[in-house]
């Protein structure tokens, strides 16, 4: 198929300083959680997206100093020698494939707590960054830097553009986004100082242009400088020659940067997820950079229709399109624009399990890509899968998340594939949570793997089939994988903090009463100890059913775990925006139709609440029934010539819809595999000589 | 000096199995924060407390293969021949000092989350650990084990006892405690199995008791097998043939394992801040367990004192004075006791910050031993420093936990040093803090130091000195060590998450005027953005005067970063107990003498409450005005001599006692350096070949 002549402009070649990147396709910095531990991993995780037609691909965070210590949050180094030669895996990598390669150079300033290198951290004032949650926070706050410090960071920015030139970098990068060191020059909140570097903004931009000036002198005839900066705040702020403090610094910085990566202030703005806001988010903060500049711009915006590319293009809003999630769940994106292949694309849900991962601490994962973090480890291409030796006859029971991405991996390997669904629509849990207010976007699990699915022959789906024993049996496949999935039980919570017991009580409810559209009558309690978005945005779809809610969870905030995908605060204003009282810190104790009892959860501290019905969201449990059906006639299903059997997704373990897709992604790629669990590769750093030598003797 | 005869039975050699000990002092499993990819770091660290005199040094948890994956959580592996060497130099370093090296194979069960490997988590009955802080969930549930995965566990315990013979182990532990694998087979409410491995305490032991077989199969000809197990909810139930479950578990293992290491089930009873608990706070759970087996038994208990050890032998409750703290606070306690040395030991306060280096997935940190992970990064040891190449003149301004260990450690260098404080007491911070609810233990930080100062000829001691430059220059010293402390502010805390501003109102109070005796009259708001311990205790201090206290902060918990130091609960309770009020998730805005005002923190909405005083803590700033009056005169103090000026301490960077102990020994290894900061040795993980070859290879 030819591609569309008006994608042409994507595919223009653009200058950056002193080198030129192939296409406007831009993977922006981007968390891996692989650090250089993991050197290997890495660069094949970052090779896959330069083979798909990304032209520029940057690492993500890398300390030029042990002063800029993120411990226990992955981080890469430029310290020493040992660290060039794991990242130069990545830039050949990268260069194998014709794209740029760029490193982002990073001092994280108060925002790091040196948990390893146990220094204080460095702040242009002494004001520390202490986010709320917990694994944010440390106990060390950071001292004041003074002039010579100023020179010291300086130098270490000049040495890590040195390495990173070694390193085979083609663009380095000066970062003052998110609350890192730059960042905090740049505010007068984190700013209050009073010398030559603080007060009006022509001050508070002095440490960024003195850091892109040194940057330049070092690598700057040979490497592309970038500055990375955040805008939102300062678009806020009135300038005194333009209209925000926003405009005054692109005006100020633009003769010493050769390119700007714009992006916005906190993670729940720059990388929003999709419940709360759609494509293009960062547009009304960013617009107006090309206006103050001829350098180029590039942003992000979770940039997934090539159409919205084109206009951001045409219309003078950026340069380049910054990708960041689009390139972890399709590395192939450019190319399959390029190649008029459209439909193909295996486009981002914003989900953002993928900085979840970051907050985790662990490489990174995606919900719609099972391959990212795996391309080395365990060998998986995100588009190329290896014919089956045998090819056989597979069928999936159930046509959720898991059973789907079986499906497609088994088909492409060239099984002959039948996939059937007891329900009236494929997507298994998605058919219900697709409607729940901000989800619809992550129907696209289900949307991209049925569209490949009803475009290969030797695909057969059946919906509105449920299957017994005998029908598998006379069906008799070789491999015969159960997908069906979990269903919410009524479990309450302990004080030992586990799930426990069943509450019984005719108005209780579990999600699975409200998808089957078994709505609660009256004043309703929901009691969530499931933490994360289900328990909040089931609240938030009552609530907009006219039903009163109150929400109660034994964390310490609603949908707790949605911290780590950046939708903490925006789940609290939108249960806020529907009047939905939260409760926290306490457990569901018991409930009589008219009254629910809670505990606190440490103090055991007993309060009453009125309320008509309770929903539980707590505890899944597999749906074992045709499994265990399967096992009572074992016999019989050998005598079918049944060779392989495997559980998967939640009919395995339960877990979020990433899980499900990875779960179904290894069970197509070990189909038939015989005897223990295959193991993955243990990736090892770079060592040179043991132990490891002195930082400075890699400086140049 | 001799040590007294009464500590001779310490001393003694103890069978376990096929190894001899050769005394009672254990250093028990405990993390270590170090894992396999800081090898020598970790032997390192281990390998002091052999030297000091602990008859047996164990690892901490050791996972049998990559369905135990803790990440970001720190955890040790043995799957690869790569993991045998890296252990191989703990276990040799072990023995070097004569000392028995213990490993605690380990399986995670439902309790870790597999971030990293992204198999789904094993468990008896699907039943998740799902604690409630964000940093123990996950979104994967655990599956359920079948009969041939109970197979698997067994054959990885037999493969790792046998790579931990080859690594040189001698002591091979099975874990059966605090929520792991073996745990919940022994607990109904993990394990709700119908098979043989569940329902009565005879079947719930099963799985334990295979696991000791295996591993005396595989290894317990040449080494110790060691079960380790959680008894305190076991021991509350009643047994049939025996008072408790706990007692029908020792009985029915007695004949099956070497050795018993007991313990408690949960962080905060296991190892329970001094706040909360006093020494031998496990004996009321554990003191039976000798009078139904014949084989040893170890135990811990936060033990510092001799005779308390003594009589924990002599009355029959343990064999083995089992350490973890302790060991770390001083490596050479029970050198120290053998030599008559008592007053030298450097007592544990308690205080987990060593717990909390773990919950932050970092090598461990202690705030009374500074050189705890230090040993080979920076080649730290506890006990000796390196003679002064220039022995000088050194003054330090400051009698808190920085200037007294920089003191000490001056002073061990040979130098001539002079501590100086304002005040009437040692001790900075603790003079007070000591004094609060359960802090007593803390002031050990001072209390040591001081005891070893007094004891130094070259050293000289003066209280009430209120030092002004002219007296520093007329001291004229060579080295001058600033460590004046900090002052806490009236910040208040923005929708940023930072601090901001000033709150100013005659009864605004801090924690400095409740220091200094002012009391605030009438109800007051105690506000906590520090969230660690202060703010808790405070309140608790104000409440036992006799103030009517509410306490808000805009965290999720109260004192929330002391889930860190296993306190949380605990705090909870206190503030229950004296009937305060906690409010969470909320900022205060505004006080006007009558009423504070509160913000939500995520969505902004503004509550009143009624108050006529408010005490914030939140924000320290370095008291610097000696600094900047030295500063100003620079001049003068070059022409006096003073070689070399050094702030350390809360007066650089405002941090737990821990950062200032740390902050002040750093500052006296370095005293008079030239030039830049002291780079560490950055460790590497033991690699054989490239890329690191498959598991299945290092079993035997």
């Amino acid at each position: 198929m030819a591609r569309d002549s008006r994608y042409d402009v994507l595919f223009e070649p653009v200058r950056i300083g002193p080198v030129t990147a192939p296409n406007r396709f831009y993977q922006v910095p981007h968390a891996s959680g692989m650090t250089n531990a993991l050197p290997r991993v890495r660069a094949a995780f970052r090779e896959t997206k330069a083979e798909g037609g990304w032209g520029v691909v940057c690492t993500g965070a890398c300390s030029i100093d042990e002063s800029s210590d993120d411990a226990p949050l992955p981080f890469a180094t430029l310290w020493d020698r040992n660290d060039i030669h794991a990242h130069a895996l990545t830039t050949e990598a990268a260069h194998r494939h014709g794209a740029l390669a760029g490193v982002e150079l990073w001092h994280g300033g108060a925002s790091v707590m040196n948990r390893s290198s146990r220094l204080p951290p460095l702040s242009p004032s002494g004001i520390p960054w202490m986010a709320t949650h917990v694994g944010f926070m440390g106990n060390l706050r950071p001292r004041t830097m003074d002039r010579a410090d100023i020179r010291e960071v300086l130098r270490w920015q000049a040495e890590g553009a040195r390495k990173a030139r070694t390193a085979g970098f083609d663009i380095v990068y000066v970062y003052a986004g998110m609350g890192y060191l730059g960042y905090e020059f740049l505010l007068p909140e984190y700013n209050h100082r009073t010398d030559e570097y603080g007060g009006p903004i022509e001050n508070r931009v002095r440490f960024v242009r003195e850091m892109l000036d040194v940057t330049r002198d070092a690598v700057g005839k040979d490497c592309g400088v970038a500055l990375r900066v955040s805008l939102e705040e300062l678009r806020g702020r009135p300038g005194r020659h333009h209209p925000s403090e926003a405009h005054e610094l692109v005006a100020q910085l633009s003769d010493h940067a050769d390119l700007f990566d714009v992006k916005m202030d906190s993670s729940p703005t720059d990388c929003s997820p999709s419940r709360f806001s759609g494509e293009g988010s960062h547009e009304p903060v960013i617009d107006f950079v090309k206006t103050l500049t001829d350098k180029p711009v590039v942003g992000v915006g979770r940039f997934t229709s090539p159409d919205m590319m084109v206009s951001q293009i045409r219309r003078g809003v950026l340069d380049f399109i910054g990708g960041a999630r689009p390139s972890i769940a399709d590395p192939f994106l450019p190319n399959k624009i390029r190649e008029g292949r459209i439909e193909e694309i295996r486009e981002c849900i914003g989900c953002n399990i993928c900085i979840s991962s970051w907050h985790d601490g662990v490489p990174v994962r995606c919900t719609q890509n099972p391959t990212a973090g795996e391309e080395w480890r365990r060998g998986w291409h995100p588009e190329r899968v290896a014919p089956a030796t045998r090819p056989g006859k597979v069928l999936v029971v159930g046509g959720g998340p898991a059973g789907l991405e079986c499906a497609l991996t088994s088909a492409r390997q060239g099984h002959e594939v039948t996939i059937v669904d007891a329900g009236t629509s494929w997507g298994g849990r998605l058919t219900f949570e697709k409607t729940l207010p901000g989800l619809a976007a992550w129907n696209r699990v289900a949307d991209y793997r049925l569209g490949r699915l009803n475009d290969m022959p030797n695909v057969s789906l059946y919906l509105d089939s449920r299957l017994g024993v005998d029908d598998i049996i006379e069906f008799a496949p070789d491999h015969l994988v159960l997908a069906t999935g979990a269903r919410w039980t009524r479990s309450l919570y302990s004080s030992m903090e586990i799930p426990v017991g069943k509450l019984e009580h005719e108005n209780v409810f579990t999600p699975d009463d409200i998808a089957a559209g078994r709505l609660p009558e009256g004043p309703t309690l929901v009691f969530d100890f499931d933490n994360y978005y289900y328990g909040g945005v089931l609240t938030e779809h009552l609530a907009s059913r006219g039903i009163e809610v109150a929400y109660v969870t034994p964390a310490g905030q609603a949908s707790a775990w949605t911290i780590m995908t950046n939708e903490l605060p925006l789940v609290h204003r939108a249960l806020a925006r529907r009047n939905v009282p939260v409760t926290t810190l306490h457990r569901l104790k018991d409930f009589d139709g008219d009254t629910a009892t809670l505990a606190h959860l440490f103090t055991g501290e007993e309060t009453k609440v009125a309320c008509r019905a309770v929903l539980i969201v707590g505890l899944r449990a597999p749906r074992t029934e045709l499994e265990e059906a399967i096992a009572a006639r074992r016999g019989e299903i050998d005598a079918a010539g049944i060779r392989s059997l495997v559980t998967i997704g939640d009919a395995l373990a339960p877990g979020a819809i990433a899980h499900a897709v990875h779960s179904g992604h290894l069970a197509a790629r070990e189909l038939g595999r015989s005897g223990s669990r295959a193991h993955y590769l243990r990736d090892t750093p770079i060592t040179d000589r043991e132990p490891a030598f002195d930082r400075a003797e890699a400086a140049e």
